[in-house]
């Protein structure tokens, strides 16, 4: 079937093919009555304004980008970058925008997709996941003027606005939990050490041991997958003075780490008390019943979503440039307790 | 900083606005080494050729487009779809091509997208997910004539190319080898009856019941949720004559029914014995580690992107219209044994 184009509207509702541009694109010069009736014969045959057409005008795309930094294979593991997914599509889906989503191998490419994107009216503007140290992505999108919100912060986000949450917070009030339940050696299994939110975390968690002067902390890093939370559950239980109590960055190598300590003959969470960071079905329906720092992913995207729609419809001058979404929470379940003796 | 024009382009080599026109384009008119110096300028400045101007003038877009006909807020549950859709990056990143995904309500607002997106140039082509009965996104592409590739098949699909696995083969397989270990009693907790996959598996399950001269069969449709799968596994075991084997649609209700199981002072496998459709990390790190239906699900997105590519590439005249990828492959693990007694 042919796309359906100004001259067929025009001839369905029997008037010149001025006449029906001029009601198309909402110029005055037809009647109210004739107006409605070319809108209904560009609906009866199927007519779209031609979104082609409109960005070359100057128009918008009703495209947001977001370029994926990770291995594709990996996006079906990590349900955090899901549930956020899902929040922006929430968003999105009733503005009547497209999510343009692109995997690519490193930053430089990521870069070229950002130029890319801008440089061909593409999108009318982009989400930036997985901040790093000295983030080349931050400069590039202030000199591009790309209207973009960093899923992160409040530091290292350069003047771009984003929606952040203080993992920080979490981080002290979890080592005070367990503090308070008896633990002396924590351990902590994270996720990738060159993600900013890795290295905060990490690092208030370093000085909650401080405050809450604990024994011993260790801090093992990964790349979120089942086999390495379990490796490196092995490696902190195998230790001499190994932790009673240990922090992990997703559920899936919570999951892990319960099956070492019942593969090493210990129970959870008599001998090993164990916590996950983003709460997730899977927290609520294994057994022991998982100890997770829970938020809301979605709402968090959604948010992410908003002030991005606000950006792109403002050209950049918006209010408020970081956003604080809630911190986790603590949602003590089956699986934390005071170590034995 | 203000996008780079070709008049940019031609001040930066030193050449006339139709010079740098005519190598940007690629027609002769100018030396190569002239065109070589208009090239590198075009990269130095970050020209990129407009796409919506590329689109306008009949070229592509280098955008697929893939509605989502589920609730925005379940994607991030769902290991399956972001499986699927990694596999999709993995081949479109390479090939230059973004992804464009829009959540829908229901049927009519994705009927409404394709019509939007095909007359608006905005994707070359499209994956359709979700194949229902007499679903009328296939009579629309048809009709459209948008190159479009669904996941599913082969039947009820009409003249679409589409990518597909023999569900009704793997969940006859599964039902000898539990029949094999002596169960005559067997329950599947399924996904949403909607669906044509889960009506195909439904009926492989009833005929494979036949076959193996089972004694009863049960079948409990839920939405994939952790908290459907734990009610009909209540349901089941608490029935007269309860199963002592039950097969789930996911490896989160697998996991649930697990615990529910636990609940109810049954032992895995020596009282039920537990199988999830689709492996997963999760089946792997669990104790028991679950036996599952394990298929490369990646493996299959990238097929269907590869087709999707191929069709867009031969405006619809492929070779092959059904390509089949393969059935999932049983793997025993420890929560499936023979029945007690």
């Amino acid at each position: 079937m042919k796309r359906p184009t100004i001259s067929d509207v025009a001839q369905r509702a029997g008037v010149s093919i001025s006449a029906a541009s001029f009601a198309l694109n909402g110029r005055p010069g037809v009647s109210d009555r004739t107006r409605q009736r070319i809108l209904d014969a560009a609906d009866e045959i199927g007519w779209h304004r031609n979104s082609a057409a409109r960005a070359l005008s100057g128009g918008t795309t009703n495209v947001i980008g977001m370029a994926i930094p990770r291995p594709a294979t990996t996006l079906g593991v990590e349900p955090f970058f899901m549930e956020l997914v899902s929040g922006i599509e929430s968003v999105l889906a009733v503005s009547g925008y497209a999510l343009m989503m692109q995997v690519v191998a490193g930053v430089d490419a990521e870069l070229q997709v950002y130029r890319s994107w801008w440089g061909g009216h593409r999108v009318d503007g982009i989400i930036v996941v997985d901040l790093r140290g000295d983030d080349p992505r931050i400069a590039l999108l202030e000199e591009l003027a790309l209207p973009a919100v960093v899923v992160g912060g409040p530091a290292d986000v350069g003047s771009l606005p984003h929606v952040w949450a203080d993992d920080a917070a979490a981080a002290t009030e979890t080592v005070g939990y367990l503090a308070a339940l008896g633990h002396r050696r924590i351990g902590r299994i994270a996720g990738l050490p060159d993600l900013l939110h890795t290295r905060r975390r990490d690092e208030a968690f370093r000085q909650a041991s401080a405050t809450y002067e604990l024994d011993s902390i260790d801090i093992v890093h990964t790349d979120y997958t089942g086999l390495e939370g379990a490796q490196a559950t092995r490696r902190l239980l195998s230790s001499p003075g190994r932790p009673t109590a240990i922090l992990y960055d997703n559920s899936i190598m919570a999951v892990a780490g319960m099956s070492v300590a019942d593969e090493m003959r210990l129970s959870v969470p008599e001998d090993l008390s164990i916590i996950a960071w983003d709460d997730s079905q899977l927290c609520q329906v294994i057994r022991p019943a998982i100890t997770a720092l829970a938020r809301d992913v979605t709402a968090y995207g959604a948010r992410v979503a908003r002030l991005l729609l606000d950006v792109v419809g403002k050209n950049g001058d918006v209010e408020q440039r970081g956003v604080q979404v809630p911190a986790p929470r603590l949602v003590p379940r089956s699986s934390t307790a005071p170590p034995r003796r």
